[in-house]
C-alpha cells in the first residue's frame, strides 16, 4: 500500500474523466482541490492506522442528483428546482463517515422519471461502450459514472427500476434493498410511496461493502424501517428459484432469451433447483405504475414544477407528470386496493405449503427487455421505457428486495438477470447472487451485533 | 357449573332482547332456533370435558353489521348494498371456533362514517341508560349490546374511534389493536388504509380473552401484519405515561374536565409518573381525517353506491362520501405525506434520547369530548361529530395502538379515557389499563409460543 493510496486513486479517476469526454454523466462536480483535500486527510488517517474507522477509505462515489450532498446543489435535472441542502442524505453521509468521497452529482431523467437515461436536459446520458445506444436510467450518470471506472460506487435510486434496469444495460451490480431500509429523507421523491436509494459497482463484493455501511433506520425519516422478527438471514440449503414461463419472455430478442435461458442453466449448475411459476399478478402489477394513478403520487413530487411550465422541463416527463394531475383520489384508492390483491395473489410463490417446501426462496428474471439506441427512444419515447420496465416495475409496489447481476451479453451488449424476494429477504437474494456469480458473499448486511433481535425464518 | 350453562345464558340474552325493547341496536338477529341448537352443542362438548378447546364457550357476539358472518347479510347499514356472504371474517370465525356464539349484526353509522350512532336508516341507536341521548358510533349496536348486557363480547370496527366512542360514553372497555394485528378481510372498508377491527366488554379482562383468540395474520390479507423484532410485551418498570397541557382539554365541560383530572390522580396513584406532552401535532392530524383528502378513502369503498343515489342512503354520509369523490390524487399524496411528517413529530414522546428514559410508555387522553343529545346531532350533525374525534381520530393515521378505559362520569354519562402508544405496543397499554383499572392483567395477547420470536424492547 502506497503512503498516497487515496490521492492516487482521485488523481486516476480525473485522469479517466478528462479521457473520457463525457460531460452528460455529471450535473455537478465537486470542487477538484477540495476533493484532493479530503483525499489527503484519508491518507493522513491510514497512516496513522486508523482504516478500520474507515472501511470505505478511498472509495469514491458518485451521487444522483437527486439525492442531497451537503455543500452541491440538488436538482432533480431540472435546472430551476436547484436548491443547497447543508446536510446530506443518510447514505451519503454513512458513506463519507466510513472514509468514501463523493466526486460529484449525476445525470438522471428528470424527477427520476424514465428508465432510460435520456430525459435531462443537461443532455441524453449515451451508453459507457456503446455511446450510439442509450445508458439506461433514471440513475443513467450513476451506472455510466461506474461502468467507466471513474468511481467505485454510485448511489442511485429505484422507483420503477432506475437502479437495475442501467445496471443490467452495462455489466453492473444494482442492489434496490427493501424499501425504508436506507433512509429517503434528503431524497427529492419521485413516488414517495415506493422510492428506494440503491447502489451501484462493479463488482458484489464492492457493493455489499457500501450497502452495509448505508442500511439502517433514521429517526427522522417516517418511511424508515427496521429488521422484522422473521428476517430471513440465508437461503435455505436447498435453494429454489423461481422462473418464467417461455411465454412471458416473448418481450425479448432471441439472442436475449438465449442469454437468460444460459443465466437459468448456470443457477442450476451451482447447485440452485429451479420451478416455473406464474408471472399473471406481477405482469399485471407492473402496468399500473404508469397506467394507472398511482402516476399521481409523480404530481405531489412535480407538478408545482410542471404547472410553472419551468424552463429545462424535459416534454415527455412534463406530460406524464401533468396528465397526473387529473386524476382523483378515489382511483388512487382503487388501484392501491387492486394492488394490495395482486399482491397477495403474487407473493404466495414465496410461501410453503402445510410444511412441504414448496415456496421459491428468489424468482429470477431479465432485469430488462431490450437494449435500444438513443435514436429509437426519441423516435418512441413513452412505449419503449413502458416495454423496459415489465420485469421491474412491479418489485417496489410489492415492497420486494432485488438485485441485478450482470449475465452474459444479448445483441452486443451487456445481459442482466435479477434476483428478486419479499422485503428483508435482501441477505437471501445477496447471497443467491453470489452463488450465481461464483463468489463469496460478504460482509453480511446485518452486522452482527443485529444478530440476537434476529429469528431465522 | 350446571350442565346447561350455554343454554342458559343464551336464554338469559333472550330475556334482556325481549324486555329493553331496543330493536334499532340490531340490523339481523341470528335465528333463535339456531342459535339454541349451538348451544346445546357446546353445553355437550363441556360435558364431555372439552372445555380447553373452546375457551370461550358460551360467550355472546355481537358483530357490527360491516364485518361478515357466513349466513348472515352483511349491509354497512345500507339496505340495497346487502350481500350473503359465505365465509365469516377471521375475527369472527376465530370467537366462534373457540366456542363463542353469534347473536346477531348490530346497526351503525352507515359505511362506518360517524362516531355518533345516529347516521342510519335502521334507525339512530339510542344510549343504553340514557335514551335521549346519543348512544356514539360507528359501532353503535355493538357497543349498547354489551352495556344492556345481551352479549359478552361485542366486535366493532375503528377508523376515527368507532371503537373507542362509543365505549367511553357506556362506561366499556374498547380495545383497538395496532392497524393489521387483526385480519380486515371480509370487513366493507371505510377508510381501508386506517381500519381496525375492536372488541368492546364490559370487563377488561373478558375484552383480553377474545382479544388472544382472535389477533393473528391471515394471509389471505394483504394489510395483516406480524409482531416486529422490536416488539415491547410489558411497560418498563417505572411506567411514564403523557398528559395534555390543560389548553388541550378547552373543549371538555368543567365535569368532565373534573373526571380527566381524576383519571389523571388515578395515574399517579396507582403508581405511574406522568409527564405533559405536546399535542400539537396529534391534534393537527386528527382533523386531516375528515378536512383533508383522506376522505377519498371513503369514496373508495362507498362511492357507488353514493353515486347511484340508492335508497336508504343517510344524507349525512351520502353529503361527505359524494364530495370525497372530487379530490384529486396528488391531494391525497400531499396530506399522506403531511401525515408522514406530522408523525414523526409526534411519536417522539414515545422516544427515549441518549440513554435517559424521557420516553413515555402511552399517553392518556379522554376518549371523547361529550355526550351530546340525539336532538343536538340532529341539529348540527357535522360539526358535533368531527368535535367529538379530537383524541381518536388521529390514532389509526398515526398507526398507534388505543384501549378505551371507563373513568367515572361527567355531566350525568359514563366517562372514559384511553391509552395510546406505537404500533405493536398494544400489551404495554392493556397492562396500563389493568393497573389504572386496578385489575390483573392476563391472558397476555402474544401466546407463550411466540415469545421466542419477540425480543423486549
Amino acid at each position: 500500500m502506497t503512503a498516497h493510496l487515496v490521492t492516487d486513486r482521485v488523481r486516476a479517476a480525473y485522469d479517466v474523466i478528462d479521457a473520457v469526454d463525457r460531460p452528460e454523466v455529471w450535473i455537478t462536480l465537486e470542487n477538484r482541490d477540495a476533493v484532493f483535500a479530503q483525499a489527503a486527510v484519508l491518507d493522513e488517517r491510514m497512516r496513522r492506522g486508523s482504516a478500520t474507522e474507515i472501511p470505505l477509505a478511498g472509495l469514491l462515489v458518485a451521487v444522483k442528483d437527486n439525492m442531497d450532498v451537503a455543500g452541491l446543489p440538488t436538482a432533480a435535472a431540472l435546472p430551476s428546482f436547484v436548491f443547497s441542502p447543508t446536510v446530506s442524505s443518510p447514505a451519503v453521509a454513512r458513506l463519507q463517515a466510513a472514509g468514501a468521497i463523493v466526486l460529484g452529482k449525476t445525470n438522471m431523467d428528470q424527477f427520476a422519471t424514465g428508465l432510460v437515461g435520456t430525459r435531462s436536459p443537461y443532455g441524453a446520458v449515451r451508453h459507457a461502450t456503446r455511446p450510439e445506444y442509450i445508458s439506461g436510467g433514471s440513475s443513467s450518470g450513476s451506472a455510466v459514472a461506474v461502468a467507466l471506472g471513474i468511481v467505485d460506487i454510485a448511489l442511485g435510486t429505484d422507483t420503477a427500476g432506475s437502479g437495475r434496469v442501467p445496471a443490467a444495460l452495462h455489466g453492473l451490480v444494482g442492489i434496490k434493498p427493501t424499501l425504508g431500509l436506507i433512509p429517503t429523507i434528503g431524497v427529492v421523491p419521485a413516488c414517495r410511496s415506493y422510492d428506494s436509494v440503491t447502489v451501484f459497482a462493479q463488482d458484489l463484493g464492492l457493493a455489499q461493502r457500501a450497502l452495509a455501511v448505508i442500511v439502517g433506520p433514521d429517526r427522522a425519516d417516517p418511511s424508515s424501517r427496521s429488521w422484522p422478527s422473521t428476517t430471513r438471514l440465508a437461503p435455505r440449503g436447498i435453494t429454489r428459484i423461481g422462473i418464467p414461463a417461455p411465454a412471458d419472455l416473448k418481450l425479448l430478442s432471441a439472442d436475449a432469451q438465449a442469454a437468460f435461458t444460459a443465466a437459468v442453466d448456470s443457477v442450476v449448475q451451482r447447485g440452485m433447483q429451479t420451478v416455473t411459476v406464474d408471472l399473471a399478478p406481477f405482469l399485471r402489477a407492473a402496468v399500473l405504475l404508469y397506467d394507472g394513478a398511482l402516476v399521481a403520487e409523480r404530481y405531489e413530487a412535480a407538478g408545482a414544477s410542471v404547472a410553472a411550465g419551468e424552463p429545462g422541463l424535459d416534454p415527455v416527463v412534463a406530460q406524464i407528470v401533468r396528465a397526473a394531475g387529473t386524476i382523483p383520489a378515489h382511483r388512487l384508492v382503487e388501484d392501491r386496493a387492486l394492488l394490495d390483491t395482486l399482491r397477495t395473489q403474487a407473493l404466495r410463490v414465496f410461501d410453503d405449503y402445510q410444511g412441504v417446501k414448496s415456496g421459491i426462496d428468489a424468482l429470477v428474471l431479465p432485469t430488462t427487455t431490450e437494449h435500444p439506441t438513443l435514436a429509437a427512444v426519441a423516435a418512441d419515447p413513452v412505449a419503449i421505457n413502458a416495454r423496459m420496465g415489465t420485469f421491474t416495475n412491479f418489485v417496489n409496489l410489492f415492497d420486494l428486495s432485488a438485485i441485478a447481476v450482470p449475465a452474459g451479453t444479448a445483441d452486443g451488449s451487456p445481459f442482466g438477470v435479477s434476483f428478486i424476494a419479499p422485503a428483508f429477504a435482501d441477505q437471501v437474494i445477496i447471497d443467491i447472487a453470489a452463488k450465481f456469480l461464483g463468489q463469496d458473499s460478504r460482509p453480511a448486511l446485518l452486522p452482527t451485533d443485529t444478530l440476537d433481535l434476529v429469528v431465522f425464518g
